[in-house]
């Protein structure tokens, strides 16, 4: 085994939230931690999805022994159906993050192809040279596993996401023993979440938000309506315990709802009483005061049940002057306004609303810093790789483990495609990069927009397109018809007649002005008219429209 | 005058943060107080600015006596310049309020047609038959203006933006005595700015920044790098009395924070020892520890100072390892991501960094409900119409007025155009409505960009554009050459050339399919194209790009 070294990397995660993907590799053995999908911000315009970047594993299909999930989040799962129809590799996950995924690979007709294996914080995994193991967290979704790699180069921990919560609405507690075991036995090397790294204090424990949503609840007159991210089990099943001990029935609105309620009551992890969940329908008949609903859309997504109810535009249910509605989540960056815009449009409804950080429905699901220094003292790494953050809270965490005795020298801030290497003991940052960027989904494309694309729609968004089409005589080279000019996205058509009579005057003008040898030159042509036209049009409007001018030959 | 009635109208301002524009109105006489531009958000693809539709001013034009500034902030100025390209009116604002909007005058070239006139607490102005006279309050920006309507029927009172800060950084504090005065004559009708309704307590005082920054600068051991509103004259200040007791120079960055500090300075509202102000290029010869900067962007606008420092892209400075970098001001909403960037990238480049609402270098300039409480009960009004605010901040103004005992029944939450109407001391909410709406400001277009124009940047954003031109012979209609297809924005073209000849075989193919009696009608043939392409490029690709055919007769 001489010459064989440990590598570990980020191909998603780091200097990013979303799309997370990690590898552990000893000597033929890769194993890949997570394969997840992030949301795109406005600057992508059109896109759907980013995935990550797997040409690696690609290119070294053979020594790929396992896909590990650490739970079912988006961010973690969402790029799986992407990776299998590349890469058929077994994956190993929880009861529940399991089940998730099934349901995604069902939609994408690759459920029966792919090997799926049940694991729990007790099982073991021999992947060749790495054997691992698993050990229980608390996040916002249950059955969530950190993993144990133990490698000939020492023990490599990886957190998956987690909070301390000694509370829990549902066990298991986070497994201290255990990850006080690990941590006496030495970890070599410490993978540990970042998300809340600039937040001081410790995260609430979800009992919480429990105790909130039972005082809304009893002060409800009428029907009550909760919003809150579909994959929080936890939290549904205090909406249903709410429910329940305020003699409501409940309904559900929104696929996601429908979908993660169904997985989760089947599996066990939420604990419905019988009769209680009841059809939308049922429950127009039902008095307002016996109702309750829980819905999807709490980040304001447009699509999504709340909005359409906010709009009057929900086909199953309406809100009613004197509903409750309780919004159980906190805006996600980005998502502010839209979820101000329902805010506003339930009061415009008479409805009464409950939302934002002072009424305590939300808290959230990563540890904040002293749950990371209560991490980092209970595994005392000796070294340290911060990741599943933007680079400031890659930046924050990395301090906290200085400030709990980590040496500043064995703390690695990567990027994503960076590798840390291991061999005969010593640690460092290795010199070499995987291919590691975004792969971004458009409808059916994967990978199919590139900068060109984007480049294009950002400027057709912002000033619309100018067409010119020209037609010439194949014979002579001479212009046959005046130009066919047309415009969409840049100025309304019934104010610009006159403007397009001036835009064709002027194509034809500069066609005639232009040198007999550059004329049959289309390249030139299009770039003369383009500069032309593009100048004129800056002056008129200030506006800057892509110029498409199209040459016939006839 | 009997007969003649009050009116009081939004024509922005509510619904909204942005773009404030009142009017009261009594007989022949109207005022116009505010007149505000707005920032669009990213829905309204390419637009620069967004202000009111003044058409009833227009309509009414030997009718509009003034108008009225509270004070210079762009939500309160920045339609003027439009305004006055239509309408020009005599205009009455303090000092400070006046330099910056001759400021911005002198950019449009209007500053010598218009007649500006200087007022302060104690101006009475008459205009006809209604009276108006003014009091101080403080906000986040000098010289403030609160003001009041004697009108036949009754007092009005407009409080501009306000908060109750008892220790001001400059002069003058807030007028409660004058205040008190005016509530107790009697208050009949009270517009009161709402921002920050929903917010419990009482805002901080400005001074709190201050000793903040002073901390900071105490720490900071090499150059340090302060980001803030530039309008904030207050904070600017604070920021230069830092500065000067750490033995720093100050350098400015931005456009805006130039002009800003020098209308201030001039006018007497910041105080910068002689000597302490230096070009940029000269800050770079003294030592860091005897450097101080004053720059734009804490909104994390690309283009300003912030960024650029950030992006290593500022022509004029460079961020060091080492140097501290202070955000003094809370990311507004759906400015958070770009804030966030810049604080990863400043991180990058090894800079301390402090930011964030916890850094306490940031206070709102707004009232919180204990002083919205304060400002209600000092002027006891018989009317309430919550002003300034989107709707649930309305919404909860209303809730604080009617818990310190205004009448549920007088308290009016209005849209922009409706019109409270007094006459013979009855107030009601008149059923006519003036014209109100947003005017969109896209280059030197305005109000030329419409829903349709809109609308197609919208889909050009998401999924680009696919044009075929098609050549009809005008003799016998026949198809001369295969279509030319070109796509923009819609997939990249070196993945797409199997795809281009698949669309132009199906236009060829449907155009042969097509009936006799249809060729010739082009409309028929246009959607005929649309509706082949989109469902064959949906089902290939599940995208739905803009489809342009284009028929050309040769």
């Amino acid at each position: 085994m001489s010459g064989e070294r440990l590598w570990i990397a980020a191909l998603g995660g780091v200097n990013e939230i979303g799309k997370n993907m990690y590898l552990v590799q000893y000597a033929d053995d890769i194993i890949v931690i997570d394969c997840g999908a992030k949301f795109p911000d406005e600057s992508l315009l059109g896109i759907d999805l980013i995935i990550p970047d797997v040409s690696y594993l690609l290119n070294n299909i053979d020594k790929v022994r396992g896909l590990v999930v650490t739970h079912g989040h988006e961010d973690h799962i969402g790029g799986i159906p992407y990776l299998l129809k590349q890469l058929n590799i077994p994956i190993y996950a929880s009861r529940l993050t399991l089940g998730l995924i099934e349901n995604k690979l069902k939609e994408h007709g690759l459920l029966r192809q792919t090997s799926l294996h049940c694991i729990d914080a007790d099982s073991t995994l021999d992947f060749g040279t790495i054997t691992t193991t698993f050990f229980n967290t608390n996040h916002s979704i249950p059955d969530c596993l950190g993993v144990v790699f133990d490698t000939p180069e020492g023990t490599v921990v990886h957190t998956g996401d987690f909070k301390f919560d000694m509370t829990p609405v549902n066990k298991p507690y986070p497994d201290l023993h255990r990850m006080a075991e690990i941590g006496k036995k030495g970890v070599k090397i410490l993978l540990s979440e970042s998300t809340n790294a600039e937040r001081p204090g410790f995260t609430p424990s979800e009992r919480l938000v429990g105790s909130h949503m039972e005082e809304a609840f009893k002060n409800a007159e009428q029907r009550i309506f909760v919003s809150t991210f579909a994959s929080n089990v936890h939290r549904l099943q205090q909406v249903v315990d709410a429910a329940h001990h305020t003699g409501r029935k409940l309904t559900l609105l929104g696929r996601s709802m429908v979908a993660v309620v169904g997985v989760a009551q089947e599996l066990g992890y939420l604990d419905i009483p019988d009769g209680m969940l009841i059809e939308p329908a049922e429950a127009a008949d039902l008095p307002p005061e016996q109702c309750a609903v829980l819905c999807t859309g709490s980040q304001g997504e447009p699509m999504a049940a709340l909005s359409r109810l906010a709009n009057s535009s929900n086909r199953l249910m309406e809100i009613q002057a004197g509903d409750t509605v309780l919004i159980a989540a906190n805006p996600i960056p980005g998502n502010e306004r839209n979820v101000a815009r329902i805010v506003d449009n339930l009061y415009m409804l008479g409805a009464r609303v409950i939302y934002g950080s002072r009424s305590e429905l939300h808290v959230s699901g990563h540890g904040s810093q002293e749950e990371l220094k209560l991490m980092l003292t209970l595994m005392k790494p000796e070294y340290f790789i911060p990741v599943h953050g933007e680079y400031r809270m890659l930046h924050h965490h990395s301090l906290l483990a200085e400030a709990v005795g980590v040496n500043p020298e064995k703390i690695f801030i990567l990027k994503n495609g960076d590798i840390v290497e291991a061999a005969g003991g010593t640690v460092r940052q290795s010199g070499k990069k995987l291919t590691a960027g975004q792969i971004l989904v458009d409808g059916l494309g994967i990978g199919d927009i590139g900068n060109v694309v984007l480049r294009d729609r950002r400027q057709l968004s912002a000033d619309g397109i100018l067409i010119t089409v020209i037609t010439l005589s194949q014979t002579d080279g001479r212009l046959l018809n005046s130009p066919d000019t047309i415009s969409r996205g840049f100025i309304y058509i019934r104010n610009s007649e006159t403007l397009m009579d001036e835009i064709n005057q002027l194509v034809t003008d500069t066609l005639h002005k232009m040198h007999k040898a550059d004329l049959g030159q289309w390249n030139i042509m299009k770039q003369t008219i383009k500069d032309v036209l593009g100048k004129f049009l800056y002056e008129k409007t200030k506006r800057r429209p892509m110029i498409l001018p199209i040459i016939i030959e006839v």
